[in-house]
């Protein structure tokens, strides 16, 4: 999605609204527990200081203790714990935002507070903005902090994000060139609300060519809005009726959530895939027919209204890309059960390995239900222009790309970025000599140092040939093995002023995993790489403290004991 | 607004949905009728073809009116008239779109009736797309034929939407100078979700100046999306919490009902004003606070929750402009009763009368409640550059800004218009000496040929020197003065290719108005002041017809019945 959302998981059965509601308790919830934490393993050189701040952060537990429970209750009240004993909030909405050291907390638990006693937004406004001021507020911080290769060493380093920076010189020259200067009447008034014909146009004769269509695609089943997030949402409002469910296998990008929940309450419901290679699993996250067929059969039985099934190919944040045969199998499924299926495939040209093919749902001669068939594609990652803001829908289905185009008006793209993009996907020349080969070739580069520094630190990762990232596994630094140890290392990462994602907030069924965005210059992946290790070299010192502080104790109290025998006996 | 849509109005007590349901119900209710008039009131020349077409005709006749009664029945059922004893739709959602003659009204039954069976659509989606998919079609027809002065001087002319096209040769120049094509990193990645900083500076400054605030204003309160639709939708979202409501005094642009109702489910509640001047009136449609208090009055009785009071100033279709006066009382009766307060002011430098003096919400000192006023403005009608899709809030209110920008990433506009925009608002040299002296000479101009053609029609308006339309009242046309006429009356001016926007769309009290925009060249006003003028005589004619048919069948009725007495005598 060109949405880079990275927002909380939503417990089955919730709408978006609850979706909001519970992650703002969430938020705040988080939040005192971490403070609570915070002081607890607070300690100080100086004795003196040490008992005066004992006593003060003794009080603060307190007050602290107090704030947590009242949470707690209200949160147990709020009843949607979807079975979950404990729903961790991811840090904030964006992964680009989850900045967030001891006085970011500070300042956006602060402005929570503030929002929540704001008379003037209504309950959803309420809502909805304690979910998104602390996300801005660390945005904001990390926006005038940033890592800069001469001026900001020290800055924050986004690896949450998922943008492709490498080839921002070949776009930006471009993108300067005379032919991208011109403007029009029709560029100056109201648009057709699917898309300017000239654009629709050439976003058919690009994916028929770069999605190897045995036939020409359709204009007309083209739909144009200003982003891939924009093109969920409407095909939510169309293809579902409010608390109607999709499918999506996990770990899937959180900003599917958002779009979905928002406007459309649809519910995202997750097919959760093992991490680990077992019998039926020859590889790790292994999507099967069995296990669409299991939550499909469970949601029925819970009388849940499953509309679709959501796909991303190339998978973020796994970089796998499925083979014929298991598109074909996932089509074969939903056509079975009268399943629509919404297949993202903004990675597309992301695919950096040559020895890796593509397959585009566009590409297969006979779909299986063409009618119920979607495919979304956008700019932002293969680009690396999400700036320009533009997503776009193929659907064979006419009366879904209408329907889509009704949303046209309130998700419109400026005619001038539609010109300049159809300018920009009709230079093949440029595209497939030019852009194409020193993007991968870049790609491949940062890929490969990352995975080599990976190797050498002994992080296990899943080595995939495309997408802008790299899924890594941090388990064995977390004792125990739990998510809220994930968002404490995610927070110590943050410490260090290194951004990455953490598994939780693509609903990861399992602790420990975290996404990292290797699409940027390498001077910057260095001193990431850097800050990594130092973070990694903490945590592992920090585990042997805690356990050598635990055998001390052990050790006091058999003495203890066996003192009080002897004195006994 | 920016969002030239005109959807049917909303019957009180109504969410989003059941607007888009009851609208498809009256599309479908109405083609019904129209068709049936139609056969009615056919005639032909031949005898024979008079009666074969009689039978035929009879056959449809009664096939129409099962159709009709039927849909009838299921409107009735639905429960949702709110007091109106018939609920027409205005024939599209765009003013724009206004165009149907018999042939489209046929194309768009069939694509209604194909839309509807269509199992691949949720009821929702359903809704939504049988009240776009004809509006598309039409705008498709009149997009396909539009009227040129040099290549199709017999196309369709639109005095429907309101565009200003009289500077698009100003703009373009604007446009297409090198400081406009630039691009950097910062454009090409994902902006801030509130607007781009630099965008948010300037729109501030901008507003300071033309707005004459009494201090600088702030970008922090400045939000920045894709439309000014977006921006009252996500005002709605977080102000409102769904089936609440606004009062907004009628005629009103009815692209608000779509912004409310569509995604937020906010109810506007049309303050009904007088078209005619009496006791209390000074002028006609005149906005009271006594007006405003009744209608708050009934609504709590009924139990709604009213938030806010939605108000256009420029007023939009009237051209009238709020003294400082009226803004004071109204803003003054919206602290009283603690009602938010939005204000469009998209038409602010759209005053080219010199004897009229616009005040900004902006510009007042001493705002009774700072907090709850919020400003909406953008570029599409000041500046004639809708395609630039771009739509300004600005609030008091920091948690009302921060709650909106949360919208930023399904509303975002691109970056690179984001540029453009600045440069053009920063560039006073040229906004002061050049566009907004020329515009205006232009504006007074047009609307000067335009009311002087309306005079010596003898066609009452409102003489307005804001606005780029005049509101024109032709209830003398109308026999019997009703909506289902006016609606006759706007589709006989579609078969001459001319499109108008009915007074029914803006929830006008009284039948009969049309808005009529004028802020087009000159050959085109003239050939459209042609088609309108032979519209308004035949109308005349048929009228004139229709009662001599009447005065016969008496005669020949009372001869019959003395000849009958003679007989029997």
């Amino acid at each position: 999605m060109s949405n880079p959302s990275d927002i909380s998981p939503t417990p089955c059965g919730q709408t978006g609204d609850q979706t909001l509601r519970n992650h703002s308790i969430y938020t705040q919830l988080m939040e005192t527990v971490l403070s609570f934490m915070k002081l607890m393993t607070g300690t100080s050189q100086d004795p003196a200081l040490e008992e005066q701040k004992d006593s003060q952060a003794s009080r603060e537990q307190e007050a602290l203790l107090g704030h947590l429970m009242i949470q707690t209750v209200k949160h147990l009240q709020s009843g949607v714990t979807g079975g979950h004993k404990f729903q961790l909030p991811c840090p904030s909405m964006h992964s680009r935002d989850n900045v967030r050291g001891g006085q970011q907390a500070q300042s956006s638990r602060k402005t929570c507070r503030d929002t929540f006693i704001s008379s003037d937004l209504s309950s959803r406004g309420l809502d909805i903005s304690s979910l998104y001021h602390s996300s801005f507020q660390d945005y904001n911080t990390y926006q005038g902090n940033k890592y800069d290769k001469k001026n900001n060493t020290l800055g924050f380093i986004n690896l949450g994000t998922s943008e492709n920076k490498l080839c921002i010189d070949l776009l930006t020259e471009r993108l300067r060139r005379s032919d991208m200067n011109y403007v029009d009447d029709n560029l100056l008034q109201y648009p057709d609300w699917r898309g300017q014909p000239f654009l629709r146009k050439e976003v058919a004769q690009f994916l028929t060519t770069y999605c190897k269509a045995p036939a020409h695609l359709d204009p007309e089943n083209v739909v144009v809005l200003n982003s891939c997030s924009s093109v969920l949402s409407s095909l939510a409002m169309v293809l579902c009726d409010p608390g109607e469910a999709f499918l999506v296998p996990t770990p899937f990008s959180s900003g599917f959530i958002f779009s979905a929940c928002l406007y459309a309450k649809v519910e995202l419901l997750p097919v959760h895939l093992d991490s680990w290679v077992s019998g039926a699993n020859t590889s790790p996250f292994q999507l099967s027919v069995g296990k669409l067929e299991q939550v499909l059969f469970e949601a029925k039985m819970e009388g849940k209204k499953v509309r679709g099934l959501l796909l991303t190919n190339p998978q973020n944040p796994l970089g796998d890309v499925y083979s014929r045969d298991s598109l074909m199998d996932y089509l074969e499924f939903a056509k079975r059960y009268h399943l629509h299926v919404i297949i993202d495939e903004i990675y597309m040209l992301t695919v950096f390995d040559e020895a890796i093919t593509f397959h585009s749902v566009l590409s297969i001669e006979s779909l299986p239900d063409p009618s119920k068939t979607h495919v979304i594609w956008g700019t932002s990652k293969d680009f690396g222009i999400s700036g320009l803001c533009f997503g776009a829908l193929y659907t064979f289905n006419k009366a879904v790309a209408s329907a889509v185009s009704s949303f046209g008006s309130l998700h419109s793209i400026s005619s001038i970025a539609q010109y300049k993009l159809r300018q920009l996907l009709q230079d093949r020349e440029w595209l497939d000599s030019t852009y194409l080969p020193i993007n991968h070739f870049r790609l491949r580069t940062a890929h490969k140092y990352i995975t080599n520094e990976l190797k050498a630190l002994n992080v296990p990762f899943l080595n995939r040939g495309s997408g802008l990232f790299v899924w890594i596994n941090l388990r064995k630094y977390l004792h125990p093995c739990t998510f809220e140890e994930e968002l404490l290392l995610h927070r110590h990462f943050l410490d260090k002023k290194l951004i990455l994602s953490p598994g939780k907030s693509f609903m990861c069924k399992d602790p420990g995993w975290f996404r990292l965005v290797f699409a940027d210059n390498h001077l910057l992946l260095r001193s990431a790489m850097h800050r990594f290790h130092q973070v990694l070299l903490e945590q592992e010192r920090n585990w042997t403290r805690r356990q050598l502080e635990d055998a001390i104790e052990e050790d006091l109290l058999t003495s203890n004991t066996a003192a009080a025998t002897n004195l006994k006996g």
